[in-house]
């Protein structure tokens, strides 16, 4: 059951089809999940509950046909691996990956692996964030390998999105609630360009008390019984508010670079919206992609590469329904 | 009458006994207020509605004894002076100033003025800062002066603040309504270091329907009628959302200069609590600085400068609760 | 005599017709020098030896059609204003200004009000950079008016380029040398696209000890007398290094505002090769824009805005020939 | 054969008893090189040519005694991940890795691993950086593994340092000549603190024709031959100039963290001198760490840690002679 299933509607914008960030054309998610055994934890071999979520942000591979990027650190007590290259090519050139704090390299490496699969002659700088399931997860047994990625990558597809506890989400804790994966999707007005802002998310920060729903500071009034542990008997305590919380903003408008990083910020507002963005114990890293050029060259400097490459981009003036539509997916 | 007059509280921790940066100790504040003329705009001549706000981070002039100092760029559709230097050296060596968009030089130079009036050996890259008054303020006429600075400076004191249309938020529009100065404090309980954060804000931005109070989105209720202008029959639109806020944040806890400015990304947090955030039009700007440290030294190389400087620094695993403190205060 | 002339070649690529930023087609520069006075300083009287030089970055108001730009602080001690704004937006609206350290500001207000002569109905927030000359000029005594703002602005044109002791360069040292405006060009191959690079620089840092001619170490062989002073048997002494360097880089190639930054980046490269970016008190700020693209919109939101612009970009893997003209005009 | 045996001297200052960066107390540095194979490439088989370099900032875990440490991205085609983390907290928690590219992810969670071994409650954001080395070595093979990064780990010590064609450097190519691993320190004078900035480079970037040394460009004389490949009658061509450079700066002076930003800024100084930075294909990413602070607490909350703690820090007035070193030991 989703929020708006509820009557919980947030903001005031409408939602696309899937109200995903599958809504924007062409970008694909997909999840492998791992979850297996009970009991008492046993390093290596488990509980596990932990996954891979990757999200492809065009039809095709991004190295073949790069878009537009920028990325925000809010708070840095956490990885995205690959911001050096968004932050000076302005460009996302591969799927990006999210998982468990341990497993960010074998994803990484994972990532370029199934990349060199389908065409060797190439480097690559993948993105892959993380977030911390070791309260639910075995997470020093290290048990993502390079076949959840595969499984992650062939998953992808539009429509619409598994969330909760998928993927890279699995093992996540929200607010002291059970969290993970979430995804969700905003338009603008026609008027105003029509654009689609879509948002995903693995969600792991955040006390009881602080939670808000759109604004709303329901944590107040709640009470504070954890998550259960799936470690009988044992337990690993996870300091409330040390989780993280990574966001992956997506929207089919033409914005360049430097656009692409003003909306990333603007996940801020609605994490701030939420009861986020107040732990220094908290990795909250955003990252925002446009697909609304086409044809950026391939990162690589040969004979075919041309002098210059036209693309449009949004006046920055008309940025400000998409800086709302990006809070209310967030 | 203020927020708490009306039993509205914004967040969960108290405030300081003046509810005001200036319960950080040795923080004054300061304003000089230019109000004449009502009726038709004529350039040059008036209405004005507009002034100046100094905000003095310690006793004595912060040349002589720095505080460490850093800052936040949420949105920079505006303008404060002196932060590469911040950025650079990690610390506030000036009174920081608050004006007008068309007067931010001659109030930047009249500062250094002042300061050469004590003591003429010295340069200074003062901070200053603007949100637009154009709407109620004859700001192409240019009527402020030098000698408003002076005013500003000398009145600088501890103790209760004047908010609202007084120095620079003289002409200010904040959601439609009259806005201005505002300033607020917090206290992080005793046992988590008992720290002050207090904060002071030049508000003129945002629009009627995106108001929130702590976070609730009362504007989506609120009728739309605007500030009434002082330029009789004549309408100078401002255009909803096209104004700007500049945040000053200042805390007695001893935190490092990288701290600082992890504090000042905190005042985004309360603004997006307070429906903003969202406007490519607004010159969102925050500066923090921390008088927690005594002694750094003047930042002029000469025989008497130490080899080190001995200082204490927060660690950060105790931010946490001075983060909830600087966004509730703003 | 320019250093071309004495057969110093720095670097490998030609220069344009006059050696100068004004090889950037539109790119217009023009100084107001102010000399009065000599023999022992009075503060308020003299000597003077200060000015004003401004670039304007094409023909018309950067206003009525923004340049894409971008910003680098190498050394952040000292001031460029206007830089939230570039960095938010991309783009330069306004002349450059540059001037001494204590008259940033009027050289910023002068600036909006020569706009505001054409057309009142504006905001602006100016970028003006300052390098300091209180070792040769009687910079308390604020002799910088509005009048030397216009008198630049009215002398702005393409072509030659006065360097030395003029504008804002009046009164400076570089090296423990007599220093002030320099400039230069750089072309890069027609089959790397033909494009100009172009620099102006107000040069006043350094120590004569680490002078370097395009790389060379003559200033380990160089001896150490310094500038003679104007101020009769009075030594204000300057300490060595204590200085600053400002770069403005234009070029004709279609960057994006990241770009922009990424050639701003290679001044710093430049300045390198000449000895430079080593010293503490050195303000050390490095602004780039680029004229390939025409037609961006004015910086407010009207009914005219379209929802999309078109633009042309380099490919990134074409902005290394641009880095090299950079560094060698620089 | 090193500079200094061939009476090459960079700079003027001297350098340390090992001239490496090991003359900083407590850093070690470890080498796991793997070499395998010759003739034609055959992916998965070799010939291997690669390896892993780790240094380690101080004595014992970093993890339980952080150093201070800061960032920067000169030119970001590459890969250092942590460097949120590092940005955030302003501290270096982890050994830093050095590897190929296609490697960052397995050295990456290995050094996770080796942590865990020793202390299994704890989280790790490792630094690892990367060059490529895919013109020599059968870098899609994917041979680092685990026991490369614990051999490079338990090779670690101080005195001095191997270079050239080891660690991570084994397939490293550089000014078109075999590049690899280098070191070397500096000592500012006595009177000016005595400090040792020490750097270690794994280089890979740069063009024959723009090889300088010291600042002299004495690749304009030299002649084009390339290094040549393993791979038999096989040409896996690298682009002039794709290549890139990790630098890693310690000092023993009591930085804090945005000085050791800073200090870091200034690697790209010593870059300029050589001839690099210019090439937009370079991963040119610097991280500096000062130990001159000790007992920085771990960076996790827990009852035992203190309110505040007491550290030093250089006066920014004093920076200028670390500066230099900086760039020379580059």
């Amino acid at each position: 059951m989703r929020a708006r299933d509820l009557n919980i509607n947030i903001g005031v914008l409408p939602s696309g089809p899937n109200d995903a960030i599958t809504d924007v054309e062409g970008v694909r998610v997909g999840h492998s999940t791992i979850i297996r055994g009970d009991g008492p934890l046993v390093v290596g071999e488990g509980p596990v509950r932990t996954g891979v979520t990757v999200v492809c942000p065009r039809e095709g591979l991004a190295r073949d046909e790069p878009v537009f990027a920028g990325c925000h650190r809010f708070n840095g007590n956490g990885e995205m691996t690959g911001l050096e290259w968004i932050r000076e090519a302005g460009a996302l050139t591969t799927p990006i990956g999210i998982t468990n704090t341990h497993s960010v390299g074998v994803v990484r490496d994972a990532l370029i692996s199934a990349e060199l699969g389908v065409d060797g002659e190439y480097w690559s700088l993948p993105v892959v964030a993380e977030t911390y399931d070791g309260t639910l997860n075995d997470i020093n047994g290290m048990h993502v390998g390079a076949e959840h990625v595969e499984e992650a990558l062939q998953n992808a597809a539009g429509g619409p999105v598994a969330e909760g506890s998928v993927g890279g989400g699995t093992g996540m804790i929200c607010h002291e609630f059970k969290g993970g994966i979430g995804t969700a999707s905003r338009r603008v007005p026609e008027e105003q360009g029509g654009w689609t802002v879509g948002a995903l998310v693995q969600s792991n920060y955040g006390r009881r008390a602080t939670l808000r729903v759109d604004g709303l500071p329901v944590g107040r009034v709640l009470t504070t019984d954890r998550v259960p542990s799936p470690f009988d008997g044992e337990k690993t305590d996870q300091p409330p508010g040390s989780g993280s919380i990574i966001v992956v903003l997506a929207t089919d408008a033409p914005l360049l670079p430097i656009q692409c990083e003003r909306l990333a910020i603007r996940a801020g507002v609605g994490l701030s919206r939420m009861g986020g963005g107040l732990d220094d114990g908290s990795g909250d890293i955003f990252l925002a992609f446009a697909t609304g050029n086409s044809g950026l060259p391939r990162a690589v400097l040969d004979a075919d590469i041309p002098q210059t490459v036209p693309v449009r981009m949004l006046p920055n003036e008309r940025m400000t329904p998409l800086f709302h539509a990006a809070a209310e997916a967030t």
